[in-house]
């Protein structure tokens, strides 16, 4: 029975580590693996150039190696430390480390180039990671409730933004014709989206009078609707800084690993489990 | 008269179906419409691109057939079950949904590509159906309103804006000169209008030094008077926010077709015709 | 002295109706004016089209000189109604009313397309007679407090905008150099603002990968600097919700054409004078 | 010891002129010096260019030895006038006033156009000089707080919108490929901000249909979110306007160079030392 306390203990204080950022130990896992992650973004965004990578190679390809292997110890460990490694396994995140970790190892069996190049990118989720431990900064959690919140209303907009889109692309179609570069009612729709949400390529653009004329009332739709988001987060904003936000910290349960305990909380709010607050 | 009362009573069984959401069948009836008017979008636009219509053009032409069916029932049913049907024919929804099913019908008779092709076109307006039936999500009810009351506001802001890109727009023609692509006083005001509301293709772009200097003039004024249509949105919707909502059902008067009866409502507002709320 | 009350009568008759929009026929006259000064814009806008400009030749001239002559009697109608004509004509609308009516004159006298181009744009000044019009409208009254009360912070807030500009434009001009189209200080300032305030036209844009990086980091600013001048603007436009509005008419004083009279005044607010409210 | 008050007070007198803007002389010094600030700065950015250079070459030369010797002998005046020279001479703007003062003296000793481009340029940093001058503005100090404010929200904000291009960006460089333009994942990356942020150059765009209607997701967003930031600005802003202001003056203390006193100190706030209100 000692022996077993033993282990417990030892798989806790893994557990601690890796999980949470309330010890000096997690926030050094922590930052360790938010300059990986970085390092290893950089590492793939580079991989794709041309020039750079001939001369790169070496040195890339000994990282990714370097990375992977420690992403790997990281999998383990988070799988062992855990009561229900079902549940880690196949969370949101724990599928994200798992996919994003052997696309290296896959490369062996691999062959063909445009396949592979997709499989290689999938460590870019590793991204993901990034908002994982971001999760704790107290500025990204209003935002994200702020967003949150105001999703159905941007929502039922942004729908309300591309009927119009559909509607008075179809009208250009029909006005410009296929000599204008408007060559199926499709390409009119994804033009006027271009044009409404004001980011204007170029690559199409009406040359016909009336087809001007239609285009510079979409554009004036656009600078003056533009408003209407930015009003409802105005709101939803304003409203939730006036509502009282519950300290939540990163503990994670060390038995079912729910998270955003409030702070003191002694048992899980989840299966009741004993949290441990050393 | 028992016969009578019998066929009003189908009538009216008919008529929640068609024209009420409130009721599991109704509610049946508005999904089916929605996913028909949807699926009947993308094929209309499907259609009008050039390599994929001659693949599947079979494909596209029997569902475009079920589809004029099924909406040509539906448009008789409507006609049928309400009481005075010249309102329902003679309503903004009701000519839509006359004219956006006859132009298979019209294909028959005309002759020549470029009529024909207008009068297809006129299914996309099965679009405006889509806005009918979400008509009753709270969301769009609300930004709804917000639009609308900001609306006379808006609309001022956006006719200075105009006036201004008049004015900038024609010291622009004389300041570039055709030369630079500002070919006529409408074609540098549709420039101006592409600048100034901060979409710029880059079709027209000005080339000597003063032209510039004026342009990054209109930028910088469009970058700073964005705000303002904001700001008034913001307002109004603040403002909105805080006013009560009554809560309305989709039901319609059996009698008139009125709509947006409070809950609860026993008599039509509009013509004080007993509501059925089974 | 009967004789001259008869002229007085006469004289502030022509001043209510042309000075004034309170009375009937003061309304009809702004109406007349105003559609009489729309189709004199587009007409103007019109004769700088190349191929409309040859057909539609003799209409838009004779169209001109008859508006011309409506003009010129309204101006000197303007003139003798008045008790201090200098007032008038010599206040920025009597400037313009002169200005934008005399190009037709001036074109008997002068030679040479180039300066009689401009001097024919001069017409175009008209528009701002529309705003003289349209400044009794309730809303352009409030909107144009709010442009105006935030009118300080906003200058400051481009004025930093430029300042951000010419130091990124700058190095801009040292990292991308003479190749990548950043031919001087002034082009690359230029481009700075086109993509900072999101219009970017795409004729001059980076090539070279820190080129690139330092465009996207100018873009991310630019988009997340947007919010301020529609914070202020936001925050002036619900301010000026709060305070009391003071009602005023468009009468003017037929003594010295002061306006802006608050409803029920007797006499005016600059010079005393009694003003006729009949 | 006479003779050690006497020199004390010159010292003080210059340390007003040069330090502070309450005094009329202090005044009338800032002004000189905003001005020649901004003659150097379009000098600058004339001089960089090619046609104006060769005419307008002497003009130029001989005025920047002017503006340089001034700014000479006015960085020799601050450094002896202040108690504590290397107080200013270490700070961020004593640094800007050496660094943008000696380029054309360094100019004698340097060759290769390359690298004395970028010391030239380096003149450009007086522009920093007229942000220290216009911080005694009100307007611009609330700005700045509103930014200090929100900066960590935005900047957060921001992030994520980085995040997501990496994301999206990878996602176009598989589907489009380097054939539409897409060369590697950086560059996929740097269209994606271009996009998010409705720059669109049209440098690059996507040309399949599921490159598309990706951009098409992307620019919708990108519609959507700017909303973010905003509110975020609007409703910090509001909540300054609120708080209460302290008027501080732009009088420095001649020991410690310490400002922002508030009106009516008496002793400098940093290192108690009299503060001379004459």
């Amino acid at each position: 029975m000692n022996q077993k306390l033993h282990t417990r203990n030892w798989r806790d204080k893994l557990h601690e580590i890796i999980y949470e950022a309330d010890t000096p130990l997690g926030k050094f896992f922590d930052v360790i693996l938010l300059i990986l992650i970085l390092l290893s973004i950089i590492f793939v965004m580079m991989e794709s150039v041309k020039g750079l990578h001939e001369k790169t190679y070496q040195f890339l390809y000994y990282s990714e190696w370097i990375i992977t292997i420690f992403f790997t110890f990281e999998y383990i460990a988070r799988v062992i430390s855990i009561k229900k490694p079902a549940k880690y396994i196949f969370s949101f995140y724990g599928i994200i480390d798992f996919v994003s970790t052997i696309p290296l190892y896959l490369s062996f069996f691999m062959v063909g180039s445009s396949a592979l190049l997709t499989v290689r990118a999938l460590r870019l989720l590793r991204i993901f990671r990034i908002l994982k431990i971001s999760r704790y900064i107290g500025e990204s959690n209003k935002l994200a409730k702020a967003i949150k919140d105001s999703r159905a209303k941007i929502l039922v907009f942004l729908f309300a933004v591309v009927v119009v889109c559909i509607i008075a692309g179809t009208l250009m179609y029909i006005i410009e014709g296929e000599e204008s570069g408007f060559k199926s009612i499709p390409i009119s729709v994804y033009w006027c989206i271009v044009t409404l949400t004001t980011v204007g390529y170029g690559d199409i653009a009406p040359v016909t009078p009336i087809g001007q004329l239609l285009a510079a009332l979409i554009m004036i739709m656009g600078y003056g609707i533009i408003a209407v988001p930015t009003g409802i987060v105005s709101a939803e904003y304003a409203a939730g800084q006036k509502s009282a936000i519950v300290n939540v910290n990163s503990q994670a349960c060390s038995n079912c690993n729910a998270r955003k305990h409030q702070d003191g909380a002694k048992f899980c709010h989840n299966c009741g489990h004993t949290l441990f607050n050393d």
